[in-house]
């Protein structure tokens, strides 16, 4: 009992931090997307192939949360995009406090439209803490297993957009699409779902157009 | 410092647990492994790959740590073996208060050499919650990075040995093997290594060997 009442309160004050961050942000009409999966899905490859597509359209910053280094932030830096870095150490997920900090910095970029958070790689936790986006992007790699919404169901119940990534990979695995998406779909009907590959391209222009629009039409959380 | 004093409480009583799991194991002389991977890295394929290769070797039995479903232990009851599924709801990882509650029932078990448990799919909070266990082994397949030991070190520093699976898929990527084998290395030079393929059966004979052997020595935490 001790344990849920620390969490509870833990997540309280998560919350109320999130709204605070959800209010500055949309003050300001900065759209903001939270991208969440299990290490290696492809987060950091999508944002890389997403950037070419949108940033004549919307200027975008990036924050980029990891255990332990900065590798992903140098990839998307490469795109001439303001990227700030948070280090978690043994934290498995961001929390709104951690955006809360960064908020001041990205206030600081010039015209910002979209935000984009890259979360921890972690499958559990981040479903759980709201920062304040507007909208929560689950991806999942064809080489995961199509159990996985089965399996994880509270980080694609709390999603608005799931992209199945690593289309390329499935003749190899015996991966099956459309069952991983009547799984996911049966957690949670109001997923708008994406098939990628980040190697072919395949799905890129049709979830960067998206995204796009969402972000410039500026509907808040779905 | 409030939040960190909690999780120190939480961690010195997983530890005391941890350590008595350990002497029970041990009293009877109960061999156990503790199987730890982002989502989809291939536990419960490396288990379903093993389990033909020891049983006449060695009585096994199996923890299946999951949040929702047994889909695992179901796959992993088709050969035969006692399993037990331990569903963690919320909870990112198993801990020794789990393993605790269910070693009554391994004890139950007639003769068991070897006790395999299957974490939950994480990277993160898996590694600082002993077990008990004699052997950690770190999953990781070919499809997540070779930078992943770098950007989440605790899983790969806890670890005993690592198992990089899905070979097979690695044409099909940018993972480069030996780099990856390199970064391990950097974080924990003592890594015993295999490279393995469920899919072709690559390297499963040798990591099987070795995992009957360390269990029919007893060898303990290395």
């Amino acid at each position: 009992m001790h344990d849920i009442s620390v969490e509870q309160k833990i997540l309280s004050k998560n919350d109320e931090l999130a709204g605070e961050n959800r209010e500055l942000l949309t003050s300001k009409k900065i759209f903001s997307i939270n991208m969440v999966s299990s290490p290696g899905s492809g987060k950091t490859s999508i944002i890389e192939k997403t950037l070419p597509y949108l940033k004549e359209r919307i200027k975008i910053a990036v924050i980029e949360g990891d255990l332990q280094t900065d590798l992903d932030a140098q990839r998307v830096a490469k795109y001439g995009i303001p990227v700030k870095q948070i280090t978690t150490g043994k934290a498995c997920h961001l929390d709104a406090h951690n955006i809360h900090h960064v908020l001041p910095w990205v206030m600081e970029q010039d015209g910002i439209g979209l935000l984009i958070i890259e979360n921890v790689g972690n499958m559990v936790c981040p479903a759980e803490y709201d920062l304040g986006e507007d909208m929560m992007i689950t991806v999942m790699s064809t080489t995961e297993g199509d159990d996985k919404p089965l399996k994880y169901p509270a980080i694609f119940s709390s999603a608005d957009v799931l992209l199945l990534n690593k289309t390329d990979l499935a003749p190899y695995t015996d991966f099956n699409i459309e069952r991983a998406k009547e799984n996911a779909l049966r957690i949670n009907p109001y997923l708008k779902i994406f098939e990628t590959s980040c190697r072919t391209g395949a799905g890129i222009k049709e979830w960067s157009d998206f995204l796009a629009q969402t972000a410039l039409n500026g509907h808040g959380k779905i």
